[in-house]
């Protein structure tokens, strides 16, 4: 498109982040801002909310940015909806939207809702930051080590769940997963969903990271590789090991080629959580201060090797079971 | 709801303006921010695009501000659409939106695309402004006039032209329009729609302006009321004279009670002109100075009253055609 485009390109930092960076008139200042929506994916409209808010702001998250000066709602309601629906489930997707926003220190003006066939959920989170505010992307260099900082599997959690009850569905699993740990996997992808990428961003400033982007529906794999094309050193990220919700890693061997893609990475996450290039001697410290501050545990999942800017998941990387059995009981 | 709704009234100015005004860190600057997303109503998908970017901007030109930092385009692609309707339409509304984020001095950066049942176009608009920069809408003072910037009839317009071909429906109009006449209306409405207010917004700052709101889905008459509701002053607006798109007013008598409500000022606009409350002593210069800039005729359609805060429209208000007879001619 004449125009557009270029200018488009020159405003994204990152392909696939959508969060764009915009120098201001203002000396030392730009707007940071992105926008996502999508549609409902669990049953509990309040945490439903909750997702939405997280997953937006996750987007600033990942740029190192950890203050919102403004989040405006989108919303469709479903045309299907009765009006006594409506008026239970609206209000909790608006409540929970809102209780996060302010847990992230910000809130909700403005916004906009219609009627739609479907529901829709979305925000926009904008900040206006100081230059060193922000860690850039690109800066990924040679023994750097990559960490993630929620486990994968939630859409295999999701689709789980939603086979509860249907027989068919569930004669391709039962053999490796019982409804009580499908039930518990779902409630942990939930949780997930519904947390902040807050603290893992702070920390990003503290411990230097070098690059970042946060996991969702393409898959850490897809993710990794958008990370890998923006770099300025000729570097290739290579994936060793997939942090994955209990259990998922079993459900999803039992299909096709691991048709969710969880083993190659592929697998969509929705609010997943960042993924960030650190200094290798920094990234231990970084994990066990994410868990002081955050309450939940990080990975180092990979390294950044010499290379030619792609992104690579090994032959047979090696599944964390999240959480492992011997943590479990403590954990929940 | 808790916390939540407080905050969003603080950051709002202006009921049913949707466009926030909030303080920064940053000494004297505010974020100023508004989004928009509905469903298209023109059958053209570059006008659309067009129609899209001017009401989203509107917004922000309804507080004076002149600048737009950043725009996010918001759409929803109908799964009801084949790949090449969709390879020709989805780039005509990006190029309409885009076309016309570039008059007005901006870009876009940013956005969100899903596949949904119905078509969605909507944006979301951003700039970081002085104090200065921005008309706070709530200083009308007794005396003001109001003067309104694009002629109202817009969906009175749209609609008639779909009746065209459809033998019942144009039965209940044909004695008092043409199809000739019917399609005028229907490019005049486009063209309207489709403009910028930000010649309207910058002059509001040389001549003045004690407040301003823009015309969309209320009607003139609903826009005034929530202009009136947020005044300092004891004031109320009392309207005139409505400027409507040359033989619209013939249709809408048509129609018992006047359905549309176009002679009541309820009928919704789409993308309609600012409605301005100015010093009388400058409203005329404001006109000719706008019709010099901007090449668009501009006009005074009411007053500013002592009263308690709340508008109407008189009895029997002066309906001004636009573009009357004899200057038809030059217009088209």
């Amino acid at each position: 498109m004449p125009g557009g485009d270029k200018k488009q390109e020159d405003g994204l930092v990152g392909i696939g982040m959508d969060s764009c960076v915009i120098p201001l008139r203002f000396p030392s200042l730009s707007l940071v801002q992105t926008t996502d929506f999508f549609y409902p994916l669990v049953d509990d409209p309040y945490i439903q909310g909750k997702i939405t808010c997280a997953n937006v702001l996750s987007d600033l998250y990942a740029m190192g940015v950890t203050s919102c000066d403004n989040m405006l709602m989108l919303l469709g309601v479903s045309s299907k909806l009765t009006q006594k629906e409506r008026d239970v489930v609206v209000p909790l997707i608006m409540k929970g939207f809102r209780d996060l926003a302010e847990e992230a220190g910000t809130s909700v003006r403005g916004g906009q809702t219609v009627i739609n066939p479907w529901m829709i959920c979305g925000g926009v989170a904008t900040t206006v930051a100081h230059t060193n505010e922000i860690v850039m992307p690109d800066h990924a260099i040679e023994g750097d080590v990559l960490v993630l900082t929620k486990p994968l599997g939630t859409q295999v959690a999701v689709n789980l769940h939603q086979w509860i009850g249907n027989e068919e569905k569930w004669a391709y699993v039962m053999s490796v997963v019982t409804e009580e740990e499908a039930e518990k996997a779902y409630q942990r992808a939930m949780a997930s969903m519904a947390k902040l990428n807050r603290a893992a961003a702070r920390l990003m400033h503290k411990y230097n990271a070098h690059g970042c982007t946060d996991v969702t529906g393409f898959g850490i794999l897809g993710h990794a590789a958008n990370l890998a094309k923006v770099q300025k050193n000729e570097v290739s990220f290579v994936i060793h090991n997939l942090p994955v919700i209990a259990k998922m890693t079993a459900v999803t061997r039992m299909f096709k080629n691991d048709a969710f893609g969880l083993l190659k990475g592929t697998s969509a996450e929705t609010s997943g959580g960042l993924l960030i290039a650190l200094p290798r001697a920094s990234a231990a410290a970084y994990c066990k201060d994410f868990e002081k501050e955050d309450g939940s545990q990080s990975w180092i999942v990979g390294v950044v090797e010499k290379g030619d800017r792609t992104a690579r998941v090994i032959d047979k990387p090696r599944i964390i079971e999240v959480p492992n059995k011997d943590t479990e009981d403590q954990l929940w």
